[in-house]
């Protein structure tokens, strides 16, 4: 299920720049889109692209940036898709109710799963036209500080699919905790490891074992790190026994 | 409360980007960073740093750039923080056990509102040492796709500056829709202007009707634009009625 929803982003998604002015931002969205498992990319109206300067920045996306489409207008470049989903500034948002990438990602994946989808980036200077929204079925918008709301192109790219590659992919494994019963087995040996070495000691010491209970609880312990603490314990208790023996020499 | 959040990102979370090798790459992450609220800029080691080169990305955050710090190394750069978040590739991630960044910036908003804060980046070409990220308390990873998990610096920045500013700035306000009762109104009045039209008739006509209403229902219409509809739906009474009135011309 998961592995098909990346296969299905990686064969249906395409991503559509218009009238990029700069190579290099398209050399880096190549690469932003090959890391977040994007593979489609189409040109409209790039006349004079400069393939040499754009693949710099796309370093191991070449494969990306050598099988681009280019095409003259965004009618052609979203022809065959069934949802074509436009990014504009948030002038035009706020006209037209522009949704986030988070909230419009599930959207574009159920589409992908049956359609090509296009996700639309407009040139550097003023983003797409109104003409060219109007071809969009939906528009997001990045959210940004009011200070500086313009993003630079290849990172809109970035994390357009970014958001879109997190709805599709696998979560990451999450880490197994050690069990409670695992965690006290812990507390009892490392109380007695620090009795041992005359670390705890009268009327303070529960207290103190209360605090780095505390501290360890927080630190949220796995497996292999109890079974590393468990044998500290030990060799403290170790220690301690044997710092008490009289033939200790 | 919200708006509190994105002040407290702006003053005290720093980002730190160790021996970055391209000016390039800084100036674009200076924009990332103003694009979503930071504006704390240190660098580490950077000897030879070229403002001019890193100025033309960082277009409209050139201040971001102009106030950065110089230290020389990753202990100065984080001295005072009480919280220290490195960013790692999924190889040593796949070690220590890394958390995306939409886990983490929770956690780093929550420090941050009593405590400094860092977001350190390694080097372009092989990211912070081990050394390094053994001075950091939680490693973030970006997820990505198989095929290229190497992220270029200055997007690797965009999408943690990102994820943090989602956490913290208060949510796009939402749409809203028309209700049930305005639905009903449209509904009742487009029935009326089809049939006007002499578009409804004959035994087909409800599931007609119910296939506009569906169509209408996922769209999920506001109030204006039920407004608007009801206006379509008044002509189109208006003119059937007309075409049919014996004293038309």
């Amino acid at each position: 299920m998961a592995e098909s929803a990346a296969a299905t982003i990686a064969s249906r998604v395409r991503v559509v720049l218009v009238r990029p002015r700069e190579a290099q931002n398209v050399g880096a969205a190549a690469r932003a889109m090959k890391n977040m498992g994007l593979a489609r990319l189409v040109l409209v109206d790039a006349a004079g692209f400069d393939e040499g300067r754009a693949a710099v920045l796309a370093v191991h996306a070449r494969d990306v940036l050598a099988a681009r489409r280019h095409v003259a207008s965004l009618g052609e470049a979203v022809a065959d898709c069934g949802l074509v989903v436009g990014t504009s500034g948030r002038a035009s948002a706020a006209r037209g109710g522009a949704a986030t990438p988070r909230a419009l990602a599930p959207i574009v994946l159920a589409a992908a799963a049956a359609n090509d989808v296009a996700l639309v980036f407009g040139p550097e200077d003023h983003g797409l036209a109104l003409e060219e929204l109007k071809l969009c079925q939906h528009a997001i918008t990045i959210p940004t500080a009011d200070a500086y709301t313009s993003l630079n192109l290849a990172q809109a790219v970035a994390v357009c699919a970014y958001e879109l590659w997190t709805a599709a992919a696998p979560p990451a494994p999450a880490r197994t905790l050690a069990s409670h019963e695992r965690r006290e087995l812990l507390w009892t040996k490392l109380e007695a490891g620090l009795q041992a070495v005359s670390f705890l000691h009268g009327d303070a010491a529960p207290a103190v074992m209360r605090r780095l209970r505390a501290i360890l609880g927080r630190a949220a312990l796995d497996d292999e790190e109890v079974q590393m603490l468990l044998g500290v314990a030990r060799q403290m208790t170790w220690a301690g026994t044997r710092a008490r023996s009289p033939d200790r020499n």
